[in-house]
């Protein structure tokens, strides 16, 4: 099978395995987004008297064809094919004949990727969503059920002031309500349409109509100018990545509030048996792995998108062949987030607060007592405060 | 002067220089959204009947007061004060007398330096805005003045299509639009009210109203429940400062592009002298020593959305006094951007394009050739892109 | 088959999903290695009579056979195994019935992984030598080859001083061999015995002896105490990363001399058809991708220690489960350093400097000149320098 | 006062801001430095008859001179000489007239910033293995005066098995000597002479001999080529700043576990009442901020690390100014790093383990104790292990 740009000229087999990467792995999960936007792109053709009705109608149906011949394993995107556009091209003409030559008009892998990533992307950013909403509800239900238990709310890990179930797990849902709210405004960057930027130069001399493609894909807008589209790969995915770092901070962090409260010495929450694990030499134990992986996991998500910035740092504008490299931490950051996310509202459903080992000591009443005094005396706070520190001699 | 918290205790030296560290330089800037918090703040302890109207009034005119006599430099910010906030009540105090101890009820540092962080994010945020707004006009001036000189549209660094000085400017335009968009999305999470949220777990048994607050301080809402405003610490701002590091990507590719046109091999461009440095031991030389600077500060706000992420990264929820730490790469991310930002608006002004350097090879028009004959001839593209390769053998 | 801490309690599926990870896969790599030290264990054991001789030669035969035969792909790590040690015990158990039990005695999971990563690690920095040797050779042919070739010297990417061939050559081989002499020396973090700290904590009460696996297995040292293997943890991989990082960064600013030198504008050098690969869309042209592709794999090594260095920051001390997250970037480094250090070997080979295009122009010997003024009239450097400096007005 | 490359031409006030930056701030630290290296060179000079004794004598005097100045503050670096060696060289020529325009011949600022760096770096790391010393002495006196008593050793956060006091300490005193080894070798990237290579280019024409200077500053080697000076700056940086890395993770480990042991809930510790700090609103608190600061500090040194790294990035070679930016991130991390490491000396002095407070509970001996019965029944550790497990039901 060749390569679209095979002009017959011998490739060493190491450049090709070097240059082609993991992208015939990786890119499996964009074929139904190369499909739909090479669809999209078939039909502007048409409109626009560059490829006629008949043709357009076999390269649609050949396309569609072809979705459910991937899924269906008959055929697969090969190394030999460097990525999926290559092989979707080279399968569209071997099902269809030479006809599906004439998709290649006026779109050029560059522009091809972009539209394929910003579809895929937009649809991840849904997925992450629907997770996080699935871990609100489990948060929700922890609330509703054992809300009232009182907890020592702290400050620099020292009790501070009187707390509860209810408002530490309100505090963690208004932070992933946040989160869901940035992933959503995370969409506009993927929700300009690169289609018709080609090579990044446009296709001067060839009469085609960006706002077709931008209406069929039901992208917000067309991005112009033409030069705009390459500069901006990367954008998208970093502000994805961003937005995905954020949560795992947050799920990292209630991970460690769950390992504290799940120590001995704390022993506020007990974990049901099927969320934890045993030790290859201590009989004795029941361990919260999958809350420290959680944990760790803030570090891979991080990690990506320091890696999608730094690929882009510096690059001479126009396309360049490291752009390809923002996929594997893109589709890794997205895929462990989601797990992460799920894993964690299925350990939330097992959680299980144990009022009787949490000790709320008196010292935790001491603000609102000074605030008794101001009201009862009419003091200020600062001479309340010193009145009432005369109590405690930690 | 004494610290806000002390009780008599000895405190080491050493700790208190370590624990304070830089803020007492730092904090600098935030004094007058200190004050400005502090005001709305003593206003709404008079609207909740907490404060007499009278001594309210001594407070405000006190804050008011001391916001003049801090730009005169009558008072500063001393290590001893730890920070802003200290330094600001004891010089209250100071000036009206035992009522400025009224001003510490139903608040906390940690709400006060949340409340004056998201003001000043929202002022830097417009201070950003309004530099890339210069570095746009800077572009769209170039654009109109020089627009039609043509450059050699590259991929990969290699000659590929057509382009012009305009597809160029405006490729860089639209990038920096984008980031205005992504910068103005980013004041939603400092548009939060954490006022009144206190230590983290609110004011037990004081009437105070946080909507009062949020009014004032023209918040877009009032962060509720009180454990979510510690939560979101270092969330606003690394928000800023990934917009910013996506800035800062433009900007040193701009630089990038910018030193590749001024090599001797390229010579695109030339840059006015004041521009560029000399070199200590070669005579001969003028070095855009400014582009290589611009190129090298993408690292420095990177570096700072990491550390301000890794800061708050497995934190127990609850305030920390991790999260001190988040202001200093905040305010180096913030001053050097603006700087950069500025400082390109300005190079960009002096760029000249040398047209009779710029050589437009024949190559670049061979797309432009394949997409002729697929319109003439009616074949496919691929079918044209054979015939036209056979012309090229680099 | 079960996992060794199995306790016939329910596991949920998706916690093993989600905990397992990849290990199953990752640890493939690992298998030699932790046969390897499972044999010094078995053989330590007898010789400090907790394992008998008879015992001792089934164990050790049966660990052979299963790397013979794990080779031969009659066994896999399954996902239920979780990871290497566990399915390495299960399968021992299985060929050579209950005396495989008798492997797992003072020894823990946490001990076995850091030992045989430490083994692993080892050899891994042996074939990152080997493909820098080859890549130092290659750039050695290319200088001894073509070394005469005059280059501009360059300082912030200006025509500076005359350089050569042989110069630029030398610089990276400077650096290439530095870069060896540092991966030479963080062998040392490998190189000391983790094994006999078990679970971290030591064998109280069992008579082990740890000299004699530090011996058997070619360590510099015993890692005692017990308590410093695990806090250890990370930090021998941290620094293959960071060494690898700098070979990457070596790699990297090849690549962007490389890619320069190759524009239509420099036209410096020539490589080779297989080296570089066509465009979909312009038949003109030949792409160097490798070159860019090596030029954003320093992101991905950088990110590689980034992600480990998070992983450990802040966890309290003792064996933590987020430690295993840690395998796949210290994996995914190693690889991708050694087929870009490769690759790029390759690249070296095939480079053609081009004379007849590179301009060695006047100016830059204005600092040689200085030089002469300053011996043939004894004046000061800095009046020469000002003398010369008139004769250039660029 | 000119600089050194000046020509006459006007330069523009804000380019000259943005690129001096703090270089005339940071620069202080270097002056010794450039003094000591700016003998050695013009010793050389002597030696190689490219400067009279006399001229060398008044040259040498001259430096010296400046250096007891410097530190009189009767002179210092202004932003108009844009960084230390402009200043120094200005103030020569101003103190000992002509004759100090001498000094700079065989030398560029390229090659000086880099022996200052190198030279200060060298110091740098024995500041730094000096305060490493100090924690380990705390931390062995720590051990010898409690280090009898019981801790639970845990894995998973879960008490395991048993430890000490003395374990504990112990596992952390062999980090901070593995960090002392590993700043030690660090040196070794300092350690070569860049003087000579000049801008990158050496001096052609010009009979210096640079072994020389390698011997008056005991420098291990001359860093030949030429070409590999440049390469190589921001290599000795990286070093030192990965090693401070490590050693920050280690003490953000140790922060990280003291702050658990003075939770309420564990009570493990108490704290010298100087070291910790007081609350603003809650009288009865005792806070360890100074734990939480230099928890938080492995974040600034990881990112110092990380801004040094992405500086360099994708360069090409020959010296560019983006380099200039390294100096920031490695003295700040220098700087925190010392004091953070030296705060926790301080610290660990003051640290009181309460073992009334310790539960030693009964499973933590369950490994040992089934090791009893391998050694008593001559049973498998397996078996052993499902025996004793019977007895637990977490």
């Amino acid at each position: 099978m060749s390569r679209l740009w095979d002009k017959g000229l011998p490739l060493d087999q190491r450049v090709l395995s070097y240059t082609a990467g993991e992208d015939h792995k990786l890119d499996k999960r964009l074929v139904a987004y190369d499909v739909k936007a090479s669809i999209a792109h078939a039909e502007m053709l048409c409109e626009a008297d560059l490829l006629s009705k008949k043709d357009c109608k076999k390269i649609v149906n050949g396309l569609e064809q072809l979705l459910i011949d991937f899924t269906n394993k008959k055929w697969a995107i090969n190394i030999e094919d460097e990525d999926v556009h290559t092989a979707l091209e080279n399968n569209l003409i071997q099902l269809i004949g030479d006809v599906g030559e004439r998709i290649h008009l006026g779109r050029s892998r560059n522009d091809q990727v972009l539209v394929a990533l910003r579809l895929y992307m937009l649809d991840a950013i849904d997925k992450v969503l629907s997770s996080i909403d699935k871990l609100c509800q489990a948060m929700g239900l922890l609330k509703e059920q054992q809300g009232e238990i009182s907890l020592p709310g702290t400050t620099h890990m020292q009790h501070a002031m009187p707390s509860s179930v209810t408002l530490w797990c309100e505090g963690f849902i208004e932070a992933f309500k946040d989160a869901a709210e940035g992933l959503q405004n995370a969409k506009r960057r993927s929700n300009k349409n690169p289609l018709g930027s080609a090579a990044g130069y446009g296709t001067p001399g060839l009469p085609i109509d960006r706002s077709i493609t931008t209406a069929k894909l039901n992208f917000t807008e067309t991005q112009v100018p033409v030069t705009a589209a390459q500069l901006s790969r990367g954008k998208a995915e970093a502000h994805i990545l961003f937005e995905l770092a954020l949560v795992m901070q947050d799920l990292g962090r209630l991970a460690s509030d769950l390992l504290l409260y799940y120590t001995q010495e704390y022993s506020f929450i007990d974990l049901a048996t099927e969320i934890t694990t045993g030790s290859s030499i201590m009989p004795q134990k029941r361990n919260p792995d999958v809350l420290e992986l959680v944990r760790a996991t803030t570090a891979t998500v991080h990690s990506c998108l320091n890696e999608c910035l730094m690929i882009t740092a510096k690059l001479p504008s126009g396309f360049q062949r490291d752009l390809q490299k923002i996929k594997a931490p893109l589709f890794r950051a997205i895929d462990i987030s989601i797990e992460s996310i799920e894993i964690m509202a299925h350990v939330i459903e097992s959680v299980k607060f144990l009022p009787e080992n949490i000790d709320m000591d008196e010292g935790l009443f001491a603000a609102e007592e000074a605030y008794k005094l101001v009201l009862d005396e009419g003091i200020s706070f600062r001479e309340a405060y010193r009145k009432i520190s005369k109590n405690y001699t930690k």
